[in-house]
Order: structure tokens, then sequence, then C-alpha cells
């Protein structure tokens, strides 16, 4: 099944709306898992909707919920999520500390009791357009070992950052896992090896065996291990959420989402500095001339994968496997069933 | 020659009073190289001491010179460092921005005009101590590659982060490059081969031979080379300083410092979760317990290493090789003929 944009956003959205969704998040969330799949990444894309609306029906998820943003402080607010939509809630903590930052130069928003935000890119990308500099930071359950440890304790704990330029922001959005555990499952289905550091079994032996994995390896050894362990401290300090093993919610439907989400905007005009993105820009420019490496396609910034696809996928219409529209297409009939 | 924590800091500190630093930029700065040493980072430590006092020489570097801390916005701080002793910019920084986050929740000190920090451990600890989050980035030299790219275009743009807990705080304090061009000058000059996949030589090739490096690789391939490049991004943006190639005077001793750093303090407590350290501890707690991996010495929690040594050199002095200490006996005799 091919869908465009339009199309899967369309889809979500109303399904969203027969669960009682208003509106606006329900367009929120269409968008973001539409821009999932757009951007090349299924596993941020439809076949999230499936669990969504089953913890919307258990209780779990709240998608009336309208975000509770409280500014304890000049600069950082703790926002409520209600057992919100996660785009929805983000979205708006991102308009607090975009309008905040103006003022303050630096606004925080540490968010908990949310639900799985989905990509973080469009995040930042909405921070940056504002022209400010955008953090993420945001945990998850855990599925990565630690360095020389044998058991998942970490989570795959991503970070997004948007920097202002022309013609596009600067967008990293990344997990500090050597790969998601998306990928892990696809292998398995497809009876796949994997790629050499990717995974251990349940000794604790890097595998390459995908029905085998029990733990993600941190991307880049020891160090890579020790950034998500600061993203988890830092994330869960800020927001007050849970850590390591303790993390549900945001892949299962049988548990309240407890992880966090931290975001934080720097307005570089406030701090003096207005033509920021212009130096910005002729860097990333020198940086995409610099000679390739041997056998290499050369040089790409962060996000540029991202936008190609999605200009790709605008254009093409993005394909839906078979498992995923199966499931898709249930709930639309059980949602006419009820309707 | 052996030298204890007390002696190696006196012995910075005179030489550096001789060359005109007031007593508390002195101390700061001689402490800080002291610290390097006592971490087993020799690269930061007493090795320093003859550039730093050759930057003073040339007026490249001002130790007397007391930073301008100027509050743009409520919560954000820019500091110029007038191109004073990096260690006592910073830390009137940390100072400053410690205070702030009190009240604002988050803080935040964009430097320029500083010089070069040394180890960025002590910083976030001392932030840390204050029971607050502390995130600090810096820029260096283009030293690194970016991926699949063939020259150097990035700099070696370490992260620290410090995070409150019991009995130690949380202290990651790490850069981005697969390894140092300390180690790789090392290498160099006992003839020892490289580690796979540390750096490429002229034609971007990966290399083992430490005299056909030019370049330093980034740690975790792609996805090291993005956070590197995001942090060079943030640390230029909010600082106003140089990028890329264009970054010079933290190694050498002919040009002004144009690097930036940036130091951000979230208050835990004005967030309303006084506790965090107890929660963090507990699950560092739970990561050392984990069962380790077959044949490795299990997890460990990054800055473990870095106490483990401290407390061994506080006890039994630091060896300084004899290539360092003949460059700093000369320094001091030549501050004893001016004398």
């Amino acid at each position: 099944m091919r869908l465009t944009y339009e199309e899967e956003r369309d889809l979500v959205r109303d399904v969203l709306l027969r669960e009682g969704a208003p509106g606006a998040p329900a367009e929120v969330q269409a968008r973001w898992l539409a821009e999932g799949d757009l951007r090349g990444h299924p596993s941020h894309g439809l076949q999230r909707l499936p669990v969504i609306v089953e913890r919307i029906r258990r209780g779990l998820s709240d998608p009336a919920a309208e975000p509770q943003l409280t500014w304890r402080s000049d600069a950082a607010a703790v926002v409520d999520g209600r057992r919100g939509l996660g785009p929805w809630v983000a979205t708006r903590a991102v308009e607090g500390v975009v309008e905040r930052a103006r003022t303050t130069g630096v606004a925080l928003a540490a968010i908990h009791n949310s639900n799985h935000l989905g990509l973080l890119a469009p995040y930042v990308e909405q921070i940056a357009a504002a022209g400010q500099l955008g953090v993420m930071l945001t945990t998850s359950e855990a599925l990565v070992h630690p360095w020389d440890g044998a058991q998942a304790m970490v989570g795959t704990n991503p970070i997004a950052v948007g920097v202002p330029a022309q013609p596009e922001p600067f967008v990293l959005d990344m997990a500090t896992g050597a790969i998601s555990m998306g990928k892990i499952l696809d292998h398995r289905n497809r009876d796949l090896q994997l790629a050499s550091g990717w995974a251990i079994d349940e000794r604790g032996e890097a595998t390459t065996d995908p029905h085998a994995a029990r733990a993600i390896s941190p991307f880049g050894g020891a160090k890579g291990y020790a950034l998500a362990l600061a993203f988890e401290l830092i994330v869960a300090a800020a927001t007050g959420s849970a850590l390591g093993t303790d993390v549900t919610g945001t892949l299962d439907v049988e548990t309240v989402c407890n992880k966090g989400d931290l975001i934080i905007a720097i307005d570089c005009a406030a701090l003096g500095f207005p033509d920021a993105a212009a130096a910005t820009s002729a860097y990333l420019g020198a940086l995409r001339a610099t000679p390739a490496r041997p056998e290499t396609d050369g040089v790409s910034i962060p996000g540029d994968g991202a936008r190609v696809r999605r200009a790709r996928n605008l254009e093409q219409g993005v394909e839906i496997s078979d498992a995923v529209w199966a499931q898709v297409a249930a709930l639309r009939e059980r949602d006419g069933a009820r309707a």
C-alpha cells in the first residue's frame, strides 16, 4: 500500500479523532507519524499507531489532555503531560521555551507524564526556525547494555540538536544505541544477520544472530555508553522521571509512561549574536566541500539524508508494509463499527 | 622527577606569579594543571605550562585579566575572557551561572576571548557540588576529520557533564575525537603503532602509522562526527567564536585564542526535584552491579578511573617526564634570572 503524506496524515488524524482526541492534538500526532515515514524512519511512522490507539483505549494515554506548563523559575518550566499525546505535549512545551528564551536567553522545559515523542527532529526544527539553538533529550526503556556489562540497563536515549542556518537548519536526531530495536526486529523478521557491534546475546557475548540478540550495544563503545548514561541522568534529574530498567510505557500497552523529556532553547540574538546563522551556513558549506575519503561518497551533514528522503517521498508517497496496513485497516474497521 | 600535588601546584603558581598573574588566577591555573597530572591526563598537566608562559610573554594571554561577565538577558551571560587564563575565566563563569540558576532554574555562560580550559571535569564538579546539573562544551583547533572526509575540519570538541550523586557526583569529561592529538604525538615519539580507527593519513586512508597520521577520526563513526559537529555549531553560535579551521590559539604561541566555551547549569531543586541525587546514586549502584561481559572487568561509571588515579597519585605523587621537567626547569631559571 502506498500513501501520500496527506493521506497518511488524514488517516491517522481521523482514527485519533474517533478515539477522542481534539482536532489539534490529533493533527499534530498525525503529522509526526507521517513525518516519520516521509523521512525514512518507519519505526517512528504509521506502525506506531496501533500501540498509540491501544494505549488510549486502555486509559494509559489521554488524547484529550492539555499539558500543564508551570514556570517553576524564570527560565525553567515543569510540564505535566497529563498522559497526553507525546507530540502535542512537546509541541506546546517547545512553544513555551521559544517564547521565554527571547527574554531569558536560555529556557528549559522538563516534561514528565507524557507519551512517546516520535521523531525529535521536527521539534528542534521549530526551535531553529525561531532563530534559536534547540537541544532535546528524551529517555526510553532500557535496551542498551552499559559498556562491559551483559544486560540492558540504559535507554536508547536520543539527542536532537537544531541550529539555524541557510537554506536549511542543521538538524541532528540520533539515538545513542548502535542501532534501533526496530532494526533488530526487522532483521529478525527477515532472518538477516546483524552487523558486528550492534548487539549482545544473553551471556553478554557479541552476536550477529538477530534471534539471539538481547541488548543493543551503545554506539561508539565506552564513550557512547558514557554519553547515553549522561543523557539518562540529566533527563531523569531534571524531570523527576524514572531511570534505567524502571522506565516503561513508550513501547508497551500495559503501563503509564514514566520517561522524561528535556527541551532547551538558546536565543542567539538575545546573547548578542544575531548573525550566527550566516557563520554556521558558511562552515557547513566548507564541510561539504571537504575532499572525500577514498571509496566514500564524501562528507554529508546530519539531516541531509532525511531531507532527501522526505523530498522524494513527498512526491512518490511512502510504501506501507502489508503487516502494518493490515493492523491499521483493522483499527479503521473497529472505529467504523464503533461509530 | 616525581612531584606531589602541592609541589606541582606551587611550582606552577610561582612561575605564573612571576609572569604577572595575581594570586587567585595563578592559584586556579596551577590547581588545574596539577589536577590534570593527578588524574592521569599529562596532556592537560604540567606539560602545558611552557605554552601558557610563552603566550603570556608574547601578549597573547593576559594573566592579570579579570573576565567581564555581562547578563545579556535574565538567564544568559556573555563572558569576555579578556585573554585571561582559561581556568580563571571559566571558574568565574561557573560561579556566575550557579548563583543565577538558583533563581532562573537554568543559566548559561557563553565565553569568548579566553584561553585553554584544561580539564573540564573540575568545572562540572563545582556545579554538581552546588546541587545542580552542569553541562560544558568547548571547541578546539580542527583536528578531526568529518565522517567520509579526508581533512581535519572539526575540533576535538569535548563535552563534560556533572550530575549530583552520593558519595561522588557523576562526572563525564570526554572529547569527541577517537583519541587525543597528545596521544598520537606520544605514539610518534615512542614509535608505537596507533590503534585501528584512530586516524587517517594525508590521502584520507585509515592508518596505524603515527608518523603518517594527519587527522584524528571521530569517535563512534558517523554518529560521533555528528555530535562533534553539533557541539561545534552550538558553541560558536552561542559565543560568536570561530568555527572549524579558523579556530586557533589553544595549542600555539602565535595567535590570540578565538574558540568559545559554553557552560550550562540546571538547578534540580528550583525545578522541584531536590531528591534527584538519591535516585541518581541508586541507579549508578545498579549499573555497577550489572553482570560483566565475558573477559571484561565489568561496568564502570565515567569518572571512576580518574578518581582512582587521583587518589593513588595524591599518595604517590606524579611522575613528570624528563622532557617536560627540562622545559619547566628552564622556565624557572629564566624566571630566576629575571627576578
